[in-house]
């Protein structure tokens, strides 16, 4: 049976427990959420002792399914004030769910000034001071504990931002390349950093390794489930040639493509920035068009994009990130973009709250729209040595909008709004009005339904359907979410039947169990369901559900497109 | 009649309205609380088109009545998100009464870059495009107001912070010697300034003047009125004679003057900043300990405080100030802190507000403990010229918590607490918690019988009959603030049996009204309710009613007392 570790700051103390009961079908986001839910007071401060960092590995995760490798992290996030969930590829989630870790719990926070750094063996977790490495950024950090444990170890670490405590620090996972992958939303690296802890290793050696109650069961629907995936257009086609940034030339196609801080639909720029550009320069500079973020990824959205010398310049180079300092901000060297990317990752800070954050600094006036080179030097100079100004952007998009009195400030529950303008793809407005997250595309991802007409058509411009299709996709988000599989199977489970089935065969193969896919849509309305009743707890109110009163009164080219829905309509969302 | 004057900034077009049959017995915070949650979306972006800034004077306004001269400003607060009223003394509020103008109401915010001056006389009110003054504080605009408009002009004008939109910013009144008052909090400079409206000016001449409906029952009561005042030990005695400073003894004496950012309840040098060193001070050095914010007031708890070489240097200088850049700061040299107190009454800042946040910022280590010099210069050259630092300190207390990742923010609403422990003098706590103003010491000022034993005795340190006397304090106010007068007026009114019959008796005397003093309490409760429907509209809940964290676990010296009210305890304050 899997345990649950926990790891006291406060006294430096550490327990291993048995998972309880009720505990022992939940992995993921489902198991996060209801750690935090039960035992966060909902009120308290989310950089203060009450609140509690929890890592747990998706269901499937250590398995050979494929794109099964994502790793949750919750807690009460300091961005939005609500709880968070936010998964991320890597080989943590791997090694947790392989050493028979169901879940690493942080609580506390230390009385002094010292940091710590975690180990995580066979067994169990070892509190250790960290002096070296406090004050270093991520890839440094990578760098000095591959030289500690070797290069299979997994590295959870924090950058300069998270020791910052500030709302857009992010919490970096190492991947299979020896590269890193983020925790990105929701501020959980200002979490990690409150509890002085800099970074978690995880090593391997003699761990129980994972049990297959029906092996053969289970590889069969592994094979079915391998074959949806690829055989898909999106996630066997599109997502392996352009990489997530395939969609920007798609969104400037419907007029959805949020520029210059949400004032257009359409960016001129948009070939210097699309996928098609950028899977050319990545060839041509003799990088990687495919990479996956985790052993076992059949899809390999990410890349290897070198600099114009050939030289290694970043990956996990993503659509919205390329959108947010691209059209957002419109900047149109994407070479300031990917370098801005790999200092963003360096620090330790969400590379789309922070771009979000750019676009309404430009909007006030810090910095000129386009300029590339200022965003660059922000990123190093203000953020990387903690300045007020570095503070206030890396505090987000709403921190920049409230300090520089900015009343086009595209956030819910004052986390950024993501790549899709709300007003002229509908769907996503309501997933980021209502998701327990803050605006999250991924949290209820309609983009595929409204744009790629992935699991039917429902018009984007319309109202009709909206709804109901952010509540699916939601339901079955919160769900995936907590089997530690990659978003992006939802394409196949949306198109190809047996796709769905195949990935609760797996399930029950692994445990032993006999879901259906009812008890799988039950799970997501639950955890949906406790992440809201703990947001309410901590003193949101439907009011919260609302997008920025600017999508209301302004309308957006080239639809001259408004978000037209009634409260009530919004509220609609949550009748299940 | 009185009239309604509007102002829609967007069409830079003005109206003159009857007032409504509903609103005819309002004045002062009842009718800005009224005309907001009537008119403004309490969702609405407090610096968008849909804010209105209502000014009204008073029911006693303009009359003789003594202390009556208050002017009430409301809006949708950039600081908390609520419904906000701050009053003020000056000369606007009797100008306003006898220009027969019963409430102005700015609306909309402006298309383009141009600021715009408002001018009010007899004939109504006149926009004129302002080039001259915008970049200037309010010091210099007061000057050439007065050359424009000569000596007994009325204005109320923003500095560069209200230009600027930070939520600490305030809006400044011209009083009676050509300085000015401010309706220090809750960041109406900011809705102000995003108005683009630099100042108002009033004119009197051929204004229609006050109606006595019975002058001789309106004199008779507003003897018994005065004398009461004047009797009292508090307003008659105290105040005159060391302003509101005199609370820094008794306070650090009671051990419930909040201490380096609220760590202890006493403060070492409290002599050097308490009421009578500064009393003797300003005698010394050739300035006037008595001072009154208005004409026709009998307390005079202002004063003229001058530098070493005996120049003027700060006038209306509160405890409230002193304590928060003192004792909550350790700056010992009340010089500087009378230089700060000029400096944020030139920009337009809220000196509780930003006091306040100077102590979080010295937790931050932004500034050393007790560094008046590098608070001065922060002032000057960081919030003057709107760095981001400065933006930050001048967003507040709140603002200054988040960037720098602190948890000892001591706030409610996100507006900072002032001036009086709440965990060792448990009745203000009350008040901070409960208030829909935001933590605001003036709501329901608990000090009076809790430390001053005015009105009665109620153990500081006790829970017993906190949550009574607080509403019981809010429900008084929320009616002496529609009426114009000074808050101080409440000292007597708990004490001396025929003031508040001969202050209702006034207002009587005035409209030819009946009123007795149940009506009275009902229009208390009725602007406290009202205020809090705003809220809960807004998105409050009784989540939004606690007081920070730490209060509950950290105790303070000397008493070790913590803030141990349930939650339960607290809601039970609107049971009535």
């Amino acid at each position: 049976m899997d345990r649950i570790l926990r790891v006291n700051l406060t006294d430096l103390t550490t327990r291993s427990e048995e998972t309880p009961a009720a505990w022992a079908g939940l992995g993921g986001r489902a198991l996060t959420s209801t750690i935090v839910a039960k035992e966060v007071p909902p009120a308290c401060h989310p950089l203060g002792p009450n609140n509690k960092l929890v890592f747990a590995p998706g269901l499937l995760s250590g398995t050979s399914a494929s794109n099964s490798g994502r790793l949750s992290c919750g807690a009460k996030s300091p961005l939005t004030g609500g709880i968070k969930e936010s998964n991320v590829g890597g080989t943590a989630a791997q090694m947790f769910a392989r050493l028979g870790i169901k879940a690493l719990v942080l609580e506390g926070v230390p009385q002094g000034d010292a940091w710590y750094g975690l180990r995580v063996t066979k067994d169990g977790v070892e509190i250790r001071e960290e002096r070296e490495l406090v004050g270093s950024n991520n890839f440094a950090v990578l760098d000095v504990l591959e030289a500690r444990h070797g290069k299979k170890a997994g590295v959870i670490s924090i950058g300069t931002a998270g020791e910052m405590r500030v709302t857009a620090a992010n919490i970096s996972v190492r991947d299979p390349s020896g590269k890193l992958r983020s925790h990105g939303r929701g501020g959980l690296g200002a979490v990690m950093g409150s509890k002085r802890v800099k970074f978690i290793t995880l090593e391997e050696e003699g761990a129980p390794g994972i049990q297959i109650a029906d092996p053969e069961k289970f590889k069969a629907a592994s094979r079915v489930f391998t074959k949806a995936l690829m055989d898909h257009p999106v996630s066997g086609t599109g997502l392996p040639t352009y990489g997530t940034n395939v969609l920007v030339n798609i969104l400037h196609e419907a007029g959805g493509l949020p520029t210059r801080n949400f004032t257009a639909g359409r960016f001129d720029g948009h070939d210097s920035i699309c996928g098609e550009t950028m899977h050319d320069t990545i060839v041509a500079r003799g990088g990687k068009p495919r990479h996956g973020c985790h052993a076992g990824c059949v899809i390999q959205c990410s890349q290897v994009y070198n600099d114009k010398e050939g030289k290694y310049l970043t990956s996990g180079f993503e659509y919205e990130t390329i959108w947010g300092l691209g059209a957002n901000c419109t900047i149109t060297d994407l070479d300031d973009i990917a370098m801005a990317d790999s200092i963003m990752d360096d620090l330790g800070i969400d590379s789309i709250e922070t771009a979000v954050a750019f676009g309404v600094a430009m909007e006030a006036g810090i910095l000129p729209w386009g300029d590339g080179k200022e965003m660059l030097r922000i990123l190093r100079e203000e953020v990387g040595r903690g300045t007020a100004l570095g503070r206030v952007i890396a505090s987000g998009a709403g921190a920049v909008g409230r300090t520089y009195g900015i009343t086009r400030v595209p956030v819910v529950k004052n986390q950024g709004i993501p790549a899709y303008d709300p007003r002229s793809v509908k769907g996503i407005g309501i997933t980021y009005a209502t998701t327990p997250m803050g605006a999250d595309h991924t949290a209820g991802y309609t983009i595929a339904t409204n744009i790629l007409n992935v699991g039917g058509q429902v018009d984007p411009l319309r109202k009709d359907g909206q709804v109901e299709l952010s509540r699916n996709l939601q339901i079955a988000t919160a769900a995936i979410d907590s089997t530690g599989m990659c978003i992006f199977v939802a394409f196949p489970a949306l198109d190809v039947p047996e796709c769905l089935p195949a990935l609760i065969d797996m399930i029950n193969a692994r445990f032993g169990a006999a879901l259906t896919g009812d008890d799988v849509a039950e799970l997501g309305k639950t955890v949906l369901k406790t992440e809201r009743a703990f947001n309410m707890a901590a003193g949101m109110t439907p009011v919260h559900d609302r997008l920025p009163e600017f999508f209301r009164t302004d309308p957006v080219a080239p639809h001259n497109a408004v978000w037209d829905f009634s409260d009530e309509e919004v509220d609609a969302f949550w009748n299940f």
